[in-house]
């Protein structure tokens, strides 16, 4: 089966391409010229401008600051890593830190615990944080762990630190860690906590991470943005 | 700094919820319930219900058959992984299969030659395929060769086969892959192509192959269905 392999470009997508190559040119932080502007200048109706705009916007090139709209910092680029993703962004130079969206301690219902093998209505503590880059929140995490693994974690942990290095300083070694890779829409909410437009395609992360003797230790559920951020994986072949 | 942690929960996502349980109890191919029903049985306007089913069609749990809404197969899961999509898609007892969308031969510009490690200039041949599993199109893959490492290939390959094995049949064993991940919306033509709504979330995959001699054989640029693919990572530790 053959299908027909002529390339329908529309308009936007040709103003798209032009906007791209204008933005090789300028520098994270550049006002971009008013659609009023552009749409004179490449002689299309607002409406064709504005959908190469939505374009830009959602691939990371083109950011709102407030009213105004200006060249977006290059995407953060993060090896998919059993690590600190905090870690992992300061060793590339850049700032990064976590904000609180809060602690939860309660019983887990039967699908929970049967990730983290233990029983149902065992005490689990979650938590969720906001990841963010450069003043810019990129993720969202929420991390589910067995109470009995961390006593004292809720009264003493800082939160703005890695929770990897803190589980290594109990003595708790990561042995294999598993990922479910989606792509999602985010909901009002996470649209909120992360600044987001709601038609912003987000990664979404689901993991499970394993002690050195097979135990879970924790499941971990993390949407990051997807106009700022891209993952790489290095895979070793035969 | 810590946020408001209170969710605030829209009238859809309650409706959403419920859908979802509703989802659980129903078969792939099921036809789901008519709007107007769903909506009086909510309690709810037309638009809040279509927003719901709106979100179940980009979370892949539902499809539209034409005018009917049913309910959709699961997702693929498929490990990320240097091998072949198809081949992985049938180990798993799936169907797979390539739909051809074009052979091109040109000559390579300054940022391919760099990247598959050529002289500007030089020839590349391309292969554009529709990868599809279950008679559902999930993936469209652009594949880039230097010409010189596959001679005979537009004439001789068949598009419906694995292009690795290919490679492999020609003494050429892969060494490294390296993916960049990201998420995207589709294009007009990719949307058509791979019979999709244009604001489903993608996979976008950026990849380059190495020989053993760390010689670059491939450039591939691959999207991947958001809503019918779910990716896999395993990462061993310390």
């Amino acid at each position: 089966m053959v299908v027909d392999s002529e390339p329908r470009v529309l308009k936007h997508q040709i103003v798209r391409r032009n906007l791209d190559a204008v933005l090789d040119g300028m520098a994270p932080g550049d006002p971009f010229p008013s659609e009023r502007d552009l749409a004179e200048q490449h002689d299309v109706s607002r409406e064709t401008l504005r959908q190469a705009i939505r374009e830009l916007l959602v691939a990371g090139r083109l950011e709102r600051r407030g009213r105004a709209t200006v060249v977006a910092e290059s995407k953060v680029v993060l090896p998919l890593a059993i690590g600190s993703y905090t870690e992992a962004a300061r060793e590339k130079g850049l700032t990064a830190t976590r904000i609180l969206v809060g602690w939860s301690v309660y019983d887990a219902d039967d699908a929970l615990a049967d990730t983290l093998r233990i029983d149902a209505g065992d005490s689990v503590v979650q938590l969720e944080r906001v990841f963010t880059t450069g003043d810019v929140r990129v993720g969202l995490e929420t991390t589910r762990l067995p109470a009995y693994r961390v006593p004292g974690l809720v009264e003493n942990f800082d939160y703005r630190t890695s929770l990897y290095s803190e589980m290594r300083t109990r003595g708790i070694l990561f042995g294999r860690v598993v990922d479910a890779i989606e792509t999602v829409l985010p909901d009002a909410r996470e649209a909120a906590l992360l600044t987001v437009d709601a038609r912003t395609p987000m990664f979404l992360l689901n993991r499970v991470s394993y002690d050195v003797d097979g135990v879970p230790i924790e499941q971990r559920r993390s949407l990051y943005r997807g106009d700022r951020m891209t993952f790489t994986a290095v895979m070793e072949g035969e």
